[in-house]
This record gives C-alpha cells, structure tokens and sequence, in this order.
C-alpha cells in the first residue's frame, strides 16, 4: 500500500469525506504545537448512514469463510506495514510518545491482526457442537447443532494511550472482525491523524478483498453526540471502550437504556497492587524497587495496567524497595504525556496526594518542563488507606502509593476491600510460600491476571492473556480485550434443530467443509 | 435418601427453620384448596446469614477437583430420586401438572445433574491455555496461563412452570455447582413444598459430600424484599431468573445499581414464532396444524417455548392449518394453570385479543372450569399485527395469533420488526427451499433456536442446545441456560504469569493432575 497523507476526513463505506460538525486539531504535547490538517465531527446523519451500511454488511460478511476472513485480517496487517512511516510519524507527534515505543505497537497491532487470522482458520472459537437425532429413544430427540456467531455491527472507541494497538485498527477491532462483526470506529480525538491513516488502511483492505463497503467506517466527533448516538443506534450490537471511568459508565448506561439492552465491554481504571513479601524485600528490595520505578514510569505512566499501589507489611524491608526505586528514578528524564488534559489531570491527582495530610512523599523524581509526568511515590498506612477512598482512585500516570500493613491478616482485608482489577503481581521468595497461599485466593478474586515477581505492564498478546477483571477495572469481568480469548466478546450461540444440511452453516453441515473442530456426540473432535 | 415430609422450612447452611416473616400456603390449583404446612418468608437476617456462608464457602467449594464436584451432582440426582414419590405428589398439587409431566420432569432434572457432571468431569469447559515462557525471544515472553474460574456465589430463582426443572435442583443450580458457585436458591412461592423437598436433596448431598455448609441455601419470601436483598447483597456475583419481564428487568436494574454491576441471566418474554412456507401448507398444512394444537396446549401453554406466532402467506393454504389445529383442540380437555394469577392474567389476555377488531378469533377451545387455559387461535392482518404492538405481546398459555402476510417481503418485514425470540422455528416442503435460504438469515438473528418442521416446546438436554436468546426473550443473549454450554454463564477467564508450578491450580499445572484438555502453545490437547 502507498505511503498515505492525512486528509482530515472520516471514512463512511467506500468514501471519504470531511465532517460537517465542530472542528477540531491535533495536538503536538512535545512540541506544544497544533497539527494540520483540521478535523471535523461528524453529525447524526453520518452516522445514520454508517450503522445502515454496516447492518448491510453484516450478513455478507458474516457468511464469509476462514479463509477470506483471515485474509482480510492480515491484508490490514499489510496495509498498515505499508503505510507505516506515515503513521509512525505522525502518531509520535500526536501522542508524544517515542518512535521505539510507537515501532514497537505497529508490530503489536499487526501482530494482532495476524493472530486472529490464525483463530479463525483454527476454528476453536466457533465451539461447534452436533447431537445427532435418536430417532429410536422415547422421546426421539431431535438432531441439534450450534454454533457461535456474531453479534452484528459493533461500535469501537479507540483509546488514547494507545494509538495503534488500541484504537482504530486495535484489539476490539481485529477481534470483532475475526467474530464476522462490521465495526464503526469512533475515533479518539487525540489522535485523529493516526486514526485515519489506519482507518485507510482498513478501508483498503475491505475493498481489496471485495467485502461489503459497511464491513467498516471510521467517524469524528471532539465531544460525546457521535459517541452516545453509535451506541443508541438499535442497528449497533455490541461495544467496545478503553478509557476512563466516567466514559465507560456513561455509554453502560446508553447501552442499557436502550429497547434492546446491548453488551458494552470499557475498560475504564485499575490501580494494580503489587504485594511485596518480607523474603522478597529481604533477598532484593532494591531490584525490585528499580524494577518498579521501570513499571511506573513505562509509557509516561499511562498504562492501564500500571502499577498505583504497592502492598507491603511493616518491619519487611520496604526501605531498600525505596532506594532502589528512588536511584532509578533519579536517572530518569520525565516524559511527554499524551494530552494537555491527561497531564493537568494528573497534576491533580498528585497535588491531592500531596496535599493529603495522611501521606508521606518518599520519592518526587524530576518534574521537567511541558506536559511531562513527574514520577511520584506516596507511603500511607492501611488504616489511613482504608479510611480514604481517594488514596485508591487512579491517578492515570506515573504515581503510585506504597502502604504499610501492620500484618498478613490487615493485608488480606486490604485486598478484599479493593476493588476490582486488571492485573495484581505478588513479589515472592521461597520463605513467603505459606503467605502466598493464603493471599493468592483473595487476589484472584480482585483481578484478571495474577502475576509473579513482575509488573503488569507488558501485556502478551497470545492464548492465554488475559486483560480484564472484575469491576470496575472493567465493565464485564467475564470478558478480556487482549489474546485469542477476546473473539468471544463478539458472539452467541445459535442453535439449528432438524435443519435440512444444505440449509445449515458451513460449520455444521456434515461435510464440516470448513474443517472446524466440533464436539459429536458428546465427543471432542 | 428416606422420603421426607414437607416441613415449611428454609434452609440456610446445615439447618432448617421456619421463616419469621409473611406467612403464605401452597394453593392447589386443580382442586382449589390451601395446601398445609404453612410457609413463611425470610428476613434481611436470613439474606445476610446465607450470603455470608456462600462466601466462607466460596473457596473451599471451588477447590474441589472434578471427581468431588461431579459426586456432589450425582450426589443431588440420587436424594431426589430417593425422594421422588413426595417430589411428585407434591408437585402435582402445587402445579396443577399431570403424573407424567411431573416424573418426565424429574428425570429431566436428574439427568440435567448428571449432564454436568460429565462436562465437569470432561474439563472442556475450563479452556485451560498455556503459552509458555520464551525467554530468548526479543522481547522475552513471560510463561502465561488462563484457566476458567468460577464468579463467587449465585443467586437462582426458582420457576413456576417448571418445578423441578427450573427451580431449586433445576438447571441454573446444577450448572453453577458445575462451575464452582455456591448458590442461593429464592424459591417460587407457588411452589414452596416441592422446593423445600428438592432443597432438602441438594441440602442432604452437601452434608454427604463433606462440603462446606455454604455451598447451599434455600430462602423464602412472598413478595420481592427478599429476591432484591440477595441480588443487591456484594457477596453475590451472579443471578439466574426465569419469569416475567417486569420481575427479569427489575432485577437487572438492581444488579446494574450495585457498586459492582453483576451479570444476570433472565429468561424472561417469548412468543416464539413459526413460519409456514407455502410449500409445506400445500402438502401437509392439517397435520401441521395438528402438531401445532399439541405444542400450544402442552402443559396448560406454560411453556416458554410456547408457539405464540404463526406466520403465514396470503393465498396459501392456512385453511387446512386451522382445520387441523381446531380439529386437534376439539379433542382436547382443556388443562390446569398453575396458578390463579396466572389463570386471571391468562384470561385478560384472551379478552384483550377477543376485544381487539384487528383480530378473527378463529379457535376457541373448550372454555372448561376452573383455573384452565382454554385454547386459542386469532387470526389478523400483517399491517395490523405491525400497527399494533400489544398483539405481539406474550400472553402466558395456550393462545396464539395467526398472521397473513402480502409476500415474502411483508414476511421478512415482520420478522425483522420481532422483539428477540427464544426459538423460531420454520415448516418447509422441497418446494420452498429458495424462500427459506432468504429467510434464514432473518430468523437466526431474531432467536437462540432455529427448528424445522416442528416446534420448540421440547427442549432437549445436550451439548448442542441453546434455549435463550436476543432480548427481551433473555437479559443477554450470549447465554443459554439448558445443556451444557451452561456451565459458561457463571464463570469469568483468569491467567496467571510467571507463577511457580505449586501455586498454579491443579488445571493449569505441568503434570495436569485432574487431566483437562489444554490449548498448549497455540495446539489443542
């Protein structure tokens, strides 16, 4: 594919054009500086026309094979790889995140879109199952075949934190696809340059591969019309979100105000303890504090998955975990971070905390100039911890808060009061053993991915990922927005009885001319 | 298990006591008389002491290994059999049900039990993956492990129309002790003594099975007080509900005003449509309509999958259809509702449609005496039925409407304007084959089931079934709650990284100690 520009305009089907609302720019948070060109929202009219393309779309793109469906996932990835300078370029100036770590999600996000090429040739995630008829038992049963299948046309909001693997071309949007689900990107505004580019990309592709024009459209909008108006649309099936709080609850409650209540998976906030033992702290607190300050600051601290609260017990080493995060930090230069409204609200967020008279500012690292995140390290005691909601609210950036428990049993009702999470990590050694089983179950229960003697921050994309938990750190615990598992977000079981084969779906005709696994009988295939 | 006498206890952890609140009877709806012992409602300190017992028993419960938890099962099918002459008799004075519905009844819940003792034996359903470490990768990849764990304790509601099946040991307990959830059980106040005995089944095989006393409760409650309390309550992390919609979409709104937002799986509203292609009426339209009579009058029409729309051509012949059904209902005696709520809800209904000049009302069975469901067939236009929405409402029990619609399109139109359905199931001859492929498409994004030449009264219990559907026939649309794909709507995906093999539950470590299949590395064991 040809290195593309930025037009400022939305894609609708097969077209391109500028939207009609309120115009917004991009904004360079490094160089402080506005990028051309200008964007314009879209109004309801677009996105009428966007949903009536996209249930259009739906049934002949659901009725594609594995073949043409993987295809078209991996003709993004292609196109994107194509485009890339383009989109490397001007994601860094939009995000203010550097080239490597830009670099790095372009290969995620391709990466991303391949393996789900993969799931749909395997085939797994459709869980076929056929009961053949017993004609001869009282009663006779009849013969029943299910199968998953898509939702129908999805709407995605991309993040702001990231880019690429989150945003147009991202996660939702690669797992919807491999579903058979047409998708409708609400673009962030933040990123308006980049979200276009890999809206191209897409669009290209979807005409390359000659499916429907409504297989996907990518829309403006700088405030929240476009965006409630997608998810109240009775034509949209489902919804994907990554953001905060506030937004993902707010579309919970369109989605579930509608005639037809739809699925809404946001992920919205985590602070991800990370419980240091006493053998830990004892044989590497230093290690695992320069690790830690590695963690917070990754990404300026804007990573959903980045570490905001640290549990230790009292009389436990904590003071070498310190020193070994504080030296780290001292080497560090703060970071650009992604908005003018992200840094001001996380210098909120740390004014309060220092402000609050129940904690103690252990390390404060350089605090820069411009819009860059200052890394920040509070102490507070479990109690004041759990006598202050606001000690556990994230502060989306590089600012954690370290809480000294009195004992194992304090530091289990620490957890147990928690809320719910993406990740939490437990840093162990081989005396802790007995500790660890006693905490493991509570932590288990708070998160969607335990980890061992690391941080959260990397998030594999593959089998057995896991990005999700309970609430609030996401709408739908049930669900992950990372790996193969995430497909399943995008379906439901449909049931065939007594169905003549040539009016089955290729997945359960006899023939499996497909070639998916499916249970018969009661026997795995 | 000895026969045991109908007490008027709930049952909360190892023992069994009155309730201090509202008092109620069982009524029998065939003879008309108050049925001994009384009953009396649960208090806030009943909901409080059951939910704190699931949770103690939450973990112990859900560490048991396949071959506990299935015995546990087995365990309850066994008590109920043991107990079945008192189950039956005293279902049959509850329901108004016939002998034989209620033993087919039994055995369906016994064989449900033993369904999921299978698939927790087989460990399908856990979709263990693991993805290990590749530490020479650039950059290196942890060892990543997900398994299915199950949500905490859960809430059931017991069904009026299917005693056992879908009440206190019925489908949604069986499959969330499957799963590893403790449950408790708000039983039907129309049904208090069959659910006491069925309880005291389940209640029998926890003691049996030397499982923690929580695993299990049985509360009573006439009005809503109680149901609400145990969805509100934080300890309760998933609901099953069968009933109406107002009581379904009462407790999603409690469930969705918690702290923690909670899944819900109601079944709730469901006419069920049946399509009868030209082709098929031709050739075989009374036998059709024979089969018809038989699937809207079983069990009084209390089924869920009741056949409460038929959709037909104009100029076809749904002559010999209604000669068939009113020949078939001329036969009939008309059956015992199970209630007298539901018998008066029934006969507004029936009024309404009779009193609607948009409808013909072209069969009326015998009107009979006492609380029975008469049999009813009206007859309208496809413009009225889409000018009048009130003539697509349920109404519970043997009543349907028959529409005539212009054309295919005023056919597809029709469907395409349904609320989302339970089934829809479709008669078709050779001759209608071009019809039904365009059909189809419609019809499975409008129902779970799909069923040819027959109707969806039976519902079967296998791996393949889905009984459950796009709202308002259920809250969520990607569950079912009959066969064994159950088990998934009460559990949530957990991955632990990096954690030694010891820690790891049994399912998810290298020598595999309970033998469940496992995606290993992208391959499936």
């Amino acid at each position: 594919m040809d290195e593309m520009a930025v037009q400022g305009e939305m894609l609708i089907g097969a077209g391109a054009r500028a939207g009609t609302a309120a115009s917004f720019h991009a904004f360079d948070p490094t160089l402080q500086t506005v990028l051309e060109p200008s964007f314009a929202g879209g109004t309801l009219a677009d996105v009428d026309q966007a949903c009536a393309l996209a249930a259009a779309a739906f049934d002949p793109f659901r009725a594609t094979g594995p073949e043409a469906r993987a295809a078209f996932l991996e003709a993004i990835a292609v196109n994107l790889e194509g485009t890339a300078e383009a989109i490397v370029s001007r994601a860094m100036a939009e995000t203010g995140l550097p080239e490597v770590r830009i670099r790095g999600e372009l290969g995620r996000t391709t990466g991303q879109l391949r393996l789900f090429a993969r799931v749909v040739r395997d085939g797994s995630y459709l869980d076929a199952r056929i009961d053949h008829a017993l004609p001869e038992r009282t009663p006779p049963r009849a013969d029943i075949r299910l199968v998953h299948q898509p939702l129908g046309p999805v709407v995605v909001f991309g993040a702001s934190n990231f880019p690429l693997a989150f945003s147009v071309a991202g996660g939702d949007t690669a797992s919807a696809f491999a579903a058979g689900c047409p998708v409708i990107v609400k673009a962030h505004h933040a990123h308006p340059g980049t979200s276009e580019l890999a809206g191209r990309a897409i669009q290209q592709a979807v005409a390359d591969c000659g499916l429907p024009e409504g297989t996907f459209a990518l829309l403006f909008g700088s405030g929240t019309e476009i965006g409630v108006a997608l998810v109240a649309d009775p034509r949209v099936q489902g919804v994907g979100f990554t953001g905060s709080f506030a937004g993902g609850t707010a579309l919970m409650k369109v989605a579930q105000q509608r005639a037809q209540p739809i699925p809404v998976y946001a992920e919205m906030s985590s602070i991800n303890p990370v419980v240091l033992l006493p053998g830990a702290l004892a044989e590497r607190g230093a290690a695992i504090g320069a690790a830690f300050a590695g963690a917070l600051t990754l990404g300026a601290g804007q990573f959903c998955t980045n570490p905001g609260l640290v549990l230790a017990l009292e009389g436990s080493d904590t003071a070498a975990f310190v020193a070994g995060a504080k030296g780290a930090i001292a080497e560090m230069k703060p970071a650009t971070m992604l908005t003018g409204g992200i840094h001001n609200a996380y210098r909120l967020g740390v004014d309060a905390l220092v402000a609050n008279p129940r904690t103690t500012h252990v390390i404060a690292g350089d605090p820069g100039e411009g819009l860059v995140s200052q890394p920040n390290l509070f102490a507070v005691t479990a109690e004041d911890l759990m006598a202050d909601h606001s000690l556990t609210a994230e502060v989306f950036g590089a600012s954690s808060v370290l809480v000294r428990c009195k004992d194992a049993a304090q530091l289990k009702t620490v957890i147990d009061e928690l809320e719910g999470q993406l990740t939490a990590a437990i840093h162990v050694a081989a005396s802790d053993l007995d500790l660890v089983r006693d905490l493991l179950p509570h932590l288990e229960r708070r998160a969607g991915r335990v980890l061992f003697n690391g941080f959260g921050t990397g998030v594999e994309v593959c089998d057995a990922m896991v990005h999700g938990g309970p609430y609030p750190s996401t709408s739908d615990g049930r669900s992950t927005s990372v790996g193969s598992l995430a497909i399943a977000r995008w379906l439901r079981p449909v049931c065939f009885q007594d169905a003549p084969d040539a009016l089955l779906p290729p997945t359960l005709q006899d023939a499996n001319p497909w070639k998916v696994p499916r249970r018969v009988n009661g026997v795995r295939g």
